[in-house]
């Protein structure tokens, strides 16, 4: 299968780091393809960068009506159910599918995330997934997204003294990882600390590829049905062009 | 006051009806401006709409740093927690708007929007919110934005039959009109069905204005923190700079 | 427009000073009268002394048919749904007012109270207007409601370090002043505190304004129906009397 | 044990018959007293009659202090919390009684009460109590309370009917009859419609007597605390002088 | 009445005490048989533990047609609703009962059980019931059961310490033991802390009672209709003799 | 990997057709295992079944120690936390497995089952899994396990029509078939309806695969730890030793 990841932020290098995450979980017949817009901010730490990643986001599935499956590679879903109303092919976004495995191996986790900007927006999509029940936190290690893989960032200290306290405080059985630059920390954290560290790329991968297995693909019979035929002006005269053709 | 209210589709006579609506109810010392984005669809029908009119709207905010208040002028409340975390004045979507008038004035209350492809994003927001055991259902009288003032639509009639629905099945006590384009239909379908029936747009406009009388502005303090400082690409580049400088 | 304020208790100095904080936030057009029962509790601290301010305050908006709305000034919203069944005007409660406009400012409020013993009925409506999601704790400072105006009980600092508290244990990013005898403290804490702090009586103030210009008043279509006409007896006699009359 | 039940209106018929279904079911060592109140309305329908009912109804357990038990014999579960606050003994409502009974015996039930008036506030105690998703539906037979007992009202088919629609619609699979009222009809319904019909006078009885043989009592620790003393004003003078006397 | 109490454990020895904690607050009428099954693990400390504790259990119950109710004594109300659908005698959980009449008592409460194993099925029981609202926290004292008995073990001071953190941590008002070996402390806790401490062994016998003296039984409408006839294999061929015959 | 699937039924026909149907949306390298305990019920339609099918299937489990993952393949999650406490290796449920994806795929899912004796437990689950206010309705076809592959129980039909059902009363966009003898129509009634049909067996195996491919194992830290060592009695001695082995 084509599986393209991507990432809705416009830093290449952070693409390429995903897409190698990707890979290393990816099943024998997948090819993985992790591409980023060309428009929009530089990282996603908040609900203005979000907003502004998205109409670059849908460009690039735009672009790959031939993609058996999309991943949004941002702990946020950033533009996920725009995205499956758009597409034909499935669609699963990083935050959900870490939240999803996380309730299948445990009966209560935390979220580390990077700032917190970013925490109402992950506490309302616990809340938005019915997860509240079973989420003790969303905790920020106070890293930005972009100083992740920076050494000097003191990154993986942060986010592991977070996760002490998450079992302490919030009797966390798993955590997961709210942030695609988190992605190669995961099995580091889940040794170190014995208990499940979920990474939502890996996950997402894996979820995509099952549904794309069982031949599932987004429900077009409400919500997701596809954008009617309509005039779009200006900067995105482009998205309505490509959606109506 | 200068009260900025943004419809975030691009259709130029809409606008004007709800600026018109708004002016109806606008207090005397209320300076109303209403405003449109270039870019973006006509019509906000759905989820894939709904976010390519958001980078447009936050531009007519930003373009308005001395407004008092600003008003979203679309029932999906689109783009709101980004306008929030943007501006330093309040700001206001014309659902959330209505549903908490709502809530002071009955015990239970349904809305009725436009299409079912809506109906979704609708009752995440009454989740969202908090309203779930509050609101009957969220009903659509099929019939697009943009038809609304074609009398050939049949748009009165077909609201007020989901409206008799509404009070016979949901037992509904209020009625919640779900599109700004229906702001002029509320007082007579009040009057036809002798429950309160509410247009976003009205309560929108009193709602800034009750939150600019107190001085009550965005908390700044975690989710809505103002967007970092960072590299926009492409074709949001202007988003950036005016954000940080 | 009248609005009639109803302190549910029977002191009047506090009643004037709500009456003071009411005109201070009213618009131009609007007269505020601010009265209290003559029968009833000195002040309201806890279910007990609630229940038997009701009737009084009830009497109070019988007598005054002639106004376009009523506020209830005490932070438990007494005697909120038997109000709105009397009256035709409109009725705001002054814990429910604060609560709706902190969640157009914030993603999640505290309140600060009077006395522990106030929290569970607080709590409760937290529950019921449906905002438990974003409502981190209701906290009490442990000053009783008449001794909020004497300097010497410490009613500023002790608030002030409870928001302290709110800001870190709950991540709060607004607060909710949990009585009307801490109107006049809200400004100056929220300026120390650098955060939205809500006062009730502005709020409902800004809120029955809102609901009168809007000419909404509260559906008589099921549970806000009007008492029906019986024999009421004793000391309650005078309630069927100017009811059904 | 001295087990007083107080039917908050002021029908002495009704009180009478309510004594009579509690005593059917009291143990032998239970000593039942049926009162009702001196002042108040002659019947309970919807939220006004419902806080006039409670200063009287508190009157007569403040002249019984040596009561081991109350019940509030209307099922609204008047004043429920007020008389917790007043007395020593354990406080039971019928409404609540007969819902937590029903969650014993069936995994969902449906009310079935007097007026649609009186569905909003029973809606409210449902999720008060926590037991919205065990509830299938509050449903009303529209025979007012006081014509319960005149044959001429068909209450008994018109209650019927409607737990053969609760049947139907809400698949219960047990009715709680919403009224005090209705205590004598339990029986045969439940006999009619093959599965539980649960009238809470009963339910009540057993309930407090349980209480009282367990030697449990309201706490006191927080919002169950005593009133605090303080002055009462007219009417309701005598409740500050019985209180903290 | 014949009360049959299921210690759904192997340990005879708690068997006889959880029979004299019954027989001291059971009425004159009732004749307390206490017994336990003859398979099965010999304390339930988690999930697995329980599940084969309810083969026995259920076969204690299928021996005993001629009780009229039962009680299931294990805090995590093991096998109750397949105890439900065998049995048309009513069936009590201590684990249920507790809860229940704690929030008769109280308007919130904590449970301290045995061990942290337990706590996520007890946290799952509370959100079941629908009392994540009323319950503040589920702690352990981490006293394995079989030495609840055993002086050495410290257990009534670890329960103690464990209570005075509910109090002030989670603003308990009352305790629910959270192990039917508990059920000699609760009077000398209770006294000890000032609020009801309550143990389910007891409670669930005054509401088997209560449900006896009302002729309630668990409606056979839908989820407990009785088992279907049908081929049991096995070790299990015995179930489906006594459930068909 | 190895998959081991237990049908917790010890019908071995549906064993085997479970086998079949896990074997057509297996990946290359998993090797399916299906087997079914010796002792327990031949289908699982209620609470009383259940609990008695999950000691044979533990066991089924214990037997394999090797097995890289355990899929439970009765929609009701037979035994499902007892099995992750036993098991090092990661245990899904296919009817938790069926819901999770179809929150993936819709916004709104509706369950078909056989019997409505099976529809409160599977209420609960949906409860439980945090799906509420995701799920229309669970339904019934009244078609018992063991008849749905008689043709001459039109079984096909009886689903397809529910189906239609619950798109047009409960709005749904997918559909969750709820048995695991339904396995082999989700193709042919999807293709019929037009949405996604979404078969529990072929869900569990994919993400059975996935968290294996991930090297997720259920977490230990808490409700899912070991069994604690202890006896065990009677015809479940077995249970014991080859745990604590």
């Amino acid at each position: 299968m084509h599986l393209t990841i991507v990432n809705p932020n416009t830093t290449a290098s952070m693409t390429r780091a995903i897409g190698e995450a990707a890979r290393a979980v990816a099943a024998p017949g997948t090819v993985i393809e992790a591409v980023n817009p060309a428009h929009g901010p530089a990282s996603i730490e908040g609900y203005y960068d979000e907003v502004h990643a998205i109409p670059g986001m849908l460009a690039e599935m735009r672009a790959r009506p031939g993609a058996d499956a999309f991943v949004i590679a941002c702990f946020d879903d950033t533009g996920l159910e725009a995205a499956r109303s758009l597409m034909a092919a499935p669609v699963i976004g990083i935050g959900e599918a870490a939240m999803h495995l996380a309730t299948l191996v445990a009966g209560r986790f935390s979220v580390v995330t990077t700032l917190a900007v970013s925490v109402p927006a992950l506490e309302h999509n616990v809340h938005k997934y019915g997860f509240s029940h079973r989420c003790g936190r969303v905790r920020s290690c106070e890293v930005p997204v972009l100083e992740l893989e920076d050494p000097a960032s003191g990154a993986y200290g942060l986010i592991s003294a977070e996760i002490a306290r998450a079992r302490a405080e919030d009797r966390a059985e798993a955590i997961v990882l709210g942030c695609a630059g988190m992605a190669d920390l995961a099995a580091r954290l889940s040794a170190e600390h014995g208990i499940p560290v979920i990474d939502g790329v890996a996950a997402a991968v894996k979820l995509a590829e099952s549904l794309h297995a069982l031949g599932l693909k987004t429900s077009k019979a409400c919500g997701y049905a596809p954008p009617r035929a309509k005039t779009y002006s200006g900067m995105f005269a482009a998205a309505a062009v490509a959606t109506n053709g």
